[in-house]
């Protein structure tokens, strides 16, 4: 069978490991795949940068549309990013223009995904984005064909490395946030903005993705309200480990008959859960069908050599001739399910308040809880230096959403608590 | 799309479930899969038991070879296990008659894999084992598509969930083999013949199914000598977490350029390692890829339901035209690759001794070791009431598996050692 052709578009850190992928394991690719792959041509802004590999066999363009309708190419990899602007007028050309496409957008997916899937289905072609999700972790073919037989109960992961990282190296490190993002920064882990990574962003890209795979239903990230890891404080690191809990940037989904649950926060997870154990840049999730039970899947969540070799499974399926749609549904049935009233969710949660040393300032605060229905399950009081504040701790038992942020409304504003409390929700993921 | 017709041979408790699932999520599934599925014929020997699930809908079979031509039936679900008899007729008879074959049957692919492998391609069709490794958890859609793009650099497992319930329930209570093996029996976790599962032929046929997904080579169960959990005792579990580790009945593979290295045997890996924290009757698998780094993937290792999820996975992977070869490449291009030697093998070593309480004894025991350039690391020593034999407890550097058992021999012959050694390998999971 004739050579796959390939052109890929931008050439950052993931670009160019795509490449040499494809140049470095040709042999055991091509045996595996029964057809050579073959980058024909390359687009990038800049064409002198050094990128570690040679780029003069290949077309240049400096046009990535263009790149999207060069005739010899039978698949675009899309490696830019972004939500829309370039990313999104090179896919869209190359599925006009009948070409498959690969990319490792989750924005852009997370955003445009049913659209561009339609499109890419009407074509005949396929628009696939393992890549996107988790790095190398194989969790989106995992979910759309090797858990297909199941009902899916929950997904809930670990998907963004640059937190997971900044999340450990504070716990290793007793440091604080801010000190802990700068160093990443120099060292390269986290953006100069850090937004995307750190305020849960590019993490509930994924994890809605995750759910569309799941659920058959359309991306709904618009309908997320992520929150990121910024207010983690290091006392709340120190006290979950205390009360055998690990804070994690957590993201979970389910579907329940009020509709589609996708959450995306810090969560304290038990120390004996698989994913607590999974530290640093790594991923993780969780997933739990009615039949399978509870599978578990870990590994570099982002990285150039991780993300290539997601892309390239890609590929290696389209030139087996191996395509399904890009949700695993065709786009035209994915379901627009609403999401469920997050006042209405329930859960457990953990609570510290800075408060003056008085008596009765314990009964206050039990009492909000108590006219909220919220019932405590575990109390520490900590401190008491005469004139200091005292820092009391407070995991509760199952309440709703509603109860435990109306009763956070009203302890925020009693005279004896000195700053904002902090919650952190408990999962058992 | 019309219906894919299906025939299940054989109605143990995988058998009923897989039938159970087809049924139950008929929505799920034909959502998905754009197809509906269809049980339309089942075999079992003994017609009257009660599977809990409704059989009168199904044409009956008494003869599994009769079902497997039966001229309805698109697909046949072989789920009598066996490495002949009538496993191997019923997918032999199937493939000829041009139906495609599910199976869960480890041991029959790892002995006749490459032949049916290549009886399947002949006739067009798939001949497919998700559910023959590690139960639920997708690893053979994992290193045949989803790392498709890595050279394998390692895989090791834990693969047999009763062995590894066994060495956990070993550990947390303290009790020994025999003991732990007659409880497992009594609640059905073990077999009444337990051999396949605690002497480690089940795991190795696991092993060398998943080799040769991973290099493209012929399966060679019968070069391997796999060795069991029998000799585990609880002295040596105890030890192992002094030592930070834990025994696993770990199965590992790897390419070198003296030849295919596929061992089974019980080995202590760091607590730090993912898969120490595999326990019970759950299966962990760790990828090492050479772009993707190391993936984890863990989950149920057996059970009717996670076995089930497999065996429908490849179900729907057919009905939707999901057609690959059963090793990832042609049976004609699996490359029939030597076994590099054992005793060139490299490792490191845990050996435990009983010897007389008596001046000179290490002396002794380190002279045999550096006499076989086996060079120790850690030295333990237990025990000093007069009269009373002593434990020692010994870590080694590197050494070669031929060093290191010609060492064992000759310490084995010394008057001073009161009974046979153990050795135990340690491995970086």
């Amino acid at each position: 069978m004739s050579s796959l052709k390939i052109g890929i578009a931008g050439l950052g850190t993931v670009g160019a490991a795509t490449a040499a992928v494809i140049e470095e394991n040709a042999s055991v690719i091509a045996r595996r795949t029964g057809r050579t792959l073959e980058v024909v041509a390359v687009s990038a802004r800049e064409r002198r940068k050094d990128r570690g590999i040679p780029l003069d066999r290949y077309r240049w363009y400096e046009n990535a549309a263009e790149l999207a309708v060069d005739p010899e190419i039978d698949l675009v990899c899309e490696l830019i990013g972004g939500s829309d602007g370039v990313a999104l007028e090179v896919v869209r050309t190359a599925l006009a223009a009948g070409k498959h496409v690969v990319t490792a957008n989750k924005a852009l997916l997370a955003h445009q995904g049913a659209t561009l899937a339609g499109l890419a289905e009407q074509q005949g072609v396929s628009l696939a984005f393992e890549a996107a999700v988790a790095g190398g972790i194989p969790i989106v073919k995992a979910l759309r064909e090797g858990l297909a037989a199941n009902r899916i109960r929950r997904i809930t992961g670990i998907l963004n490395g640059t937190s997971n990282y900044i999340l450990t190296t504070m716990r290793e490190t007793g440091r604080d946030f801010a000190s802990v993002l700068a160093e990443a920064q120099e060292k390269g882990y986290a953006e100069a903005d850090p937004s995307f990574d750190v305020d849960g962003v590019d993490a509930a890209h994924k994890l809605c993705l995750l759910a569309s795979l799941a659920y058959g239903c359309l991306p709904r990230f618009d309908a997320m309200r992520p929150e990121g890891i910024r207010g983690i404080k290091p006392v709340d690191i120190a006290f979950a480990g205390q009360l055998g809990f690990r804070i994690k940037l957590l993201g979970s989904a389910r579907l329940t008959e009020a509709g589609l649950v996708l959450r995306m926060h810090p969560a304290m997870v038990p120390l004996s859960a698989p994913i607590a154990a999974v530290e640093g840049v790594f991923n993780g999730i969780t997933v739990e069908g009615d039949r399978v039970g509870v599978a578990v899947f870990e590994g570099r969540g982002a990285g150039a050599g991780p993300t290539a070799s997601a892309v390239v499974a890609d590929i290696i399926d389209i030139a087996r001739g191996l395509r399904l749609p890009t949700f695993g549904v065709p786009a035209s049935e994915l379901a627009d399910r609403p999401m469920a009233p997050v006042e209405d969710l329930i859960g457990s949660y953990y609570l510290r308040l800075e408060v003056v040393d008085r008596p009765g300032v314990l009964a206050d605060v039990a009492a909000v809880l108590r006219d909220q229905h919220v019932s405590i399950e575990s109390l520490i009081q900590r401190g008491r230096d005469p004139e200091q504040p005292v820092t009391l701790v407070i995991t509760t038992h199952d309440a709703t959403e509603g109860a435990m942020s109306r009763a956070l409304a009203t302890i925020a504003g009693l005279p004896v608590v000195l700053e904002a409390p902090t919650m952190i929700r408990i999962e058992q993921a």
